[in-house]
């Protein structure tokens, strides 16, 4: 049955959101393969015609299950949750759904895309200040909305997809110096979540693609 | 009770995510109000402190339903289709569901906020031309992709999610001078979408904030 062959992977261990569906994996439970698509190395693997016929975007993460090919992180978390049993990764409560799709939505169209390689390289020598711009107004709108939604997570104290998307996302922050103090309730659920496993073993510093030197 | 009283819809005739939740509201036939916020009078009335109260983000839409605001319009749609009855917005199979979300993303993370209004504010002179690369990167891929998951609609033939942000973004495309022609799965979505009625009733040039001009 084809819902029983392992699913694979095709992403990039600094990508957020590769990372982000590694996290759902662990949570899930789910024993996967990785394939690797090296976004700098040939000038970006992932526009080769080989690729381009798994996502046409030419963007990681695309992912090959149970017979059919997803990309777009947010769609393949939740294929996983409504296919998958343990944890769940939206809550039940239709409200609290709508809170934690929200918060994911606002990281995955209002700050990632705007931030993501493509758009730097197009930006060129203004490229930190760009990405520190549209990180900040992200940020900014997410600690307001968090300061009302979350408790240990970021809504609630159970895990979701918005803290999958959390996570990642200030990881790219981090790395384009963008300073999360000043972001108190992001910064907390970060360090919080941080010190979960699925988190822990989905990191870009431990995947089977990542260079020596930026090992954990 | 709080699920009774009429949703109120925070709004832009001619903003493209505005459009996708008016559409799902029209498909649900739930009624609700309509509050406009003009993005270019006043220097951008989402940038009030009234307005920021609603949606942290300072964008379109913000809707109040249910005794809770919700902004991010994927999130909305989703929360309208698991609360209210009416036609499915996803589809019951997961592989389907998990295409329409492939789909709705596609357009909502990877198209609509690389050429939204605040970004051409800051690219400036050549802001045509950015627009127009961004939306024919996204639309070649998403042609790609419907021309195997298309029926009448973007994912077989029952109208979803996808198909209520794929007109809104052509509508874009047009505006920005895309030649549409070029992506023949997506023109001719287009052309059968645009003759359903929540899709017209819905349409920018014949909103409350409308301008005359602009009316069709």
């Amino acid at each position: 049955m084809a819902a029983q062959t392992k699913p694979v992977l095709h992403g990039y261990f600094r990508s957020s959101c590769s990372w982000r569906v590694r996290i759902a994996f662990a949570l899930k439970g789910v024993d996967y393969d990785q394939v690797p698509v090296n976004l700098i190395k040939d000038g970006g693997q992932q526009l080769t015609g080989q690729y381009k016929a798994l996502n046409p975007m030419q963007q990681v993460p695309a992912v090959e299950i149970d017979g059919i090919i997803l990309s777009q992180s947010l769609a393949v978390i939740q294929y996983l949750d409504e296919t998958r049993p343990g944890p769940r990764l939206l809550p039940a409560d239709p409200k609290k759904r709508a809170q934690v799709r929200m918060i994911s939505d606002l990281i995955a169209s209002g700050i990632q895309p705007l931030q993501n390689v493509h758009i730097l390289q197009k930006i060129g020598a203004e490229k930190l200040q760009w990405a520190q711009h549209f990180i900040d107004r992200g940020f900014k709108a997410l600690e307001e909305i968090l300061k009302k939604t979350a408790g240990k997570c970021c809504v609630g104290d159970e895990i979701s997809m918005a803290d999958i998307c959390l996570v990642p996302q200030v990881y790219n922050a981090e790395r384009y110096k963008v300073d999360v103090g000043q972001y108190p309730t992001i910064k907390r659920l970060n360090q919080t979540l941080l010190e979960i496993d699925a988190f822990k073993v989905s990191h870009p510093s431990c995947q089977p693609d990542t260079p020596v030197d930026l090992q954990a």
